[in-house]
């Protein structure tokens, strides 16, 4: 972890105080970094990840990933996604249902098959072709977003269709991740389980963006309730990472249920506008986030001919493939929206390295490839904002 | 750790999600406390050390303590004091400089000195009566500042004083630990060594109480520079963090640093009331801080008549040492600000309990004494808040 200053015998420096300064440290870079981009009108995020590469592993080797850094991370993407779900409302999602959910499905269908195919084609076991395929089927909605709202570009129609193609998305990725971990395990797969897994998502999702924001709507003052809380901020924010825990705990993204707890929220604000109280925990934790993506590249282990021909073949199909996919789906949308919607699903970001750490520890993802799906997930992140930038006009 | 809901193959339960799922709920319990507390008409922080003392190990067993729950209660008491130096100016500290430094010296003094002499007496150690001593020395200005923001009287003069004697108590604390740290650990003392960690500590406060809010005096606007952020606000946030870990490895309480970039802050709050946007990091972290007291409580290894009565032993020594030592420290202040500063320093927390922890590092502070001295910290800080608020009137 972070260099201890001063070796003190006195000085007690407990893993607490480590993390602390390591904290410090990786906030700190991530708004030099989001500086060096904005004079240089450059998007914010593509410097806060830079930054992370940076004092990560790859360069200084002044920061590692670590749990603590891990949770900070989360918190980011979880309070960036309550953010967006606080600008969004559930109409304007119902709006965009029906293509959201074919642009998420075909966005899934394209990458997955890709990833298989290539995974087969290089000789790979069909566990860690499944794998493959599925870490290049999410994209990271935690991404696309900030871009999003960093563009002024939030509360479009092509970001809620990209939104709910996102949690399509997710949803998908989460039943391949079950059907690959299943055929890595025992070479088979539960049928039953993979129904209830099925079932609970859906379920989870239908129920809190249905009835939770009929619930809110109907009793617009239910978080002035407590009187542990002058505003609502504190009850909003137990709701937060309450859903976000508990998707979490049946297997969907947590940021998900923090999405759904944001759409809830959104429904009270007419009566108390709650944004600019999020507002400095939405400053505070998503560099983290930003900076972690960075801090997870080892470039060290993709400097040889090999590795980085295999990152140059995974990242073109993860690119193409979402784009064709997300396009196909995108069906008769205006072609100007066509192409913020395909273009923006293509980051991969935390969920490509989550799966691929999954595959890991079931002992089919090798080292090399999972290296090569964080760099992957780096590359179709940084290529993207000033895409999508030009895109906007 | 948290209970895993649903333990679905598929469901990839990660370390994230479980920390994820003890954050929601310590929050949660937390602010249940809170809520109950409030509506008895006690005080609220009572309420969160008991919601602890409830989900954790002593009762229901649901969170236990762990890396990732302290540096949110760390990061908790940071706010809170960051907190108390926006409210605070440096100009009214140096008015209250010299009663604090004879208060803080003599509540020092006394405790240590009993401590000592308790622990010779039932036939301890020196290297264990010195941890001893100098747990009971170190006030918990955490638990005395949010005591008194609840009571309204955190901008009293009362309220500076034993601010700025709490601080006093921390730099005479951390020699104490220097020293028995070097005594348990060579038998000796280095003086050079222990010379250097009193000048460092003292430097640090000095250099950013007198220079830091001379400069953010001087020059307002400076934490409106970076183009990163819109509102001073992470600018601010990055100071405290820094401050505080810059605080921790050179031995110091973290918030130590934390409250001196309050008071550097609290110098520019003229140009932009920075308080609306600190609140929302006070109302989420502060619980996490009080919650984790209660949860370090192993009730379980307390229940022997032994133990016991070497707890109310501890604890007796603790309040009485610490109130004739701060009363006698206090001199010529008028009686009623005498009382609150003498009582108000009486609660220890987390502090004895860091030392406790160090000691028992060094090996010599054993299970039994480890536990009496958390249950003592508990016991002195649950006690003073009702007296607090009879002594305001």
């Amino acid at each position: 972890m972070g260099a201890n200053l001063l070796a003190l015998p006195a000085a007690a420096a407990t893993g607490t105080s480590e993390i602390l300064f390591d904290l410090f440290l990786v906030l700190l870079a991530a708004k030099i970094g989001d500086e060096i981009f904005k004079r240089l009108g450059q998007p914010a995020i593509v410097g806060e990840i830079l930054a992370g590469v940076a004092i990560g592993p790859s360069l200084l080797g002044i920061v590692e990933p670590g749990e603590a850094l891990e949770v900070f991370a989360e918190l980011g993407v979880i309070f960036l996604l309550f953010w967006v779900g606080l600008e969004t409302r559930v109409s304007e999602m119902q709006a965009v249902g029906r293509t959201a959910l074919s642009v998420g499905t075909m966005g899934v269908v394209l990458p997955f098959a890709g990833g298989i195919a290539l995974a087969l084609a290089l000789g790979e076991e069909i566990g860690t072709a499944l794998f493959l395929g599925a870490a290049l089927s999410a994209t990271s909605v935690g991404i696309t977003s900030a871009v999003l709202i960093e563009l002024g570009m939030i509360r479009s129609r092509a970001a809620r269709t990209l939104l709910g193609a996102a949690i399509v998305d997710d949803i998908l990725a989460l039943i391949l991740v079950a059907v690959a971990t299943g055929v890595a395990a025992e070479g088979g797969l539960d049928t039953t389980e993979l129904l209830v897994v099925i079932g609970l998502a859906v379920g989870f999702v239908a129920f809190f963006a249905l009835g939770g924001t009929r619930l809110m709507a109907s009793r617009p003052r239910l978080l002035h309730q407590p009187r542990f809380s002058e505003s609502p901020l504190l009850p909003a924010v137990i709701l937060c990472l309450g859903l976000a825990a508990f998707a979490a705990q049946i297997g969907l993204a947590a940021i998900i249920g923090a999405f759904l707890a944001g759409l809830m929220v959104a429904e009270t604000k007419e009566q108390h506008p709650i944004e600019d109280e999020v507002a400095p925990l939405y400053a505070f934790f998503p560099p983290f986030f930003f900076a972690l993506i960075g801090i997870q590249l080892d470039l060290g282990t993709l400097l040889d001919g090999e590795t980085l021909a295999l990152l140059a073949a995974v990242t073109a199909l993860a690119a193409l493939s979402k784009l064709a996919g997300a396009w196909l789906g995108a069906g008769r949308m205006e072609p100007r929206e066509k192409r913020i919607v395909a273009v923006g699903m293509i980051p991969r970001g935390e969920v490509g390295i989550i799966v691929a750490g999954i595959g890991t520890a079931a002992g089919v993802v090798g080292e090399q490839l999972f290296a090569v799906v964080v760099a992957m997930s780096i590359l179709t992140t940084l290529a993207i904002p000033p895409v999508l930038r030009r895109l906007r006009g």
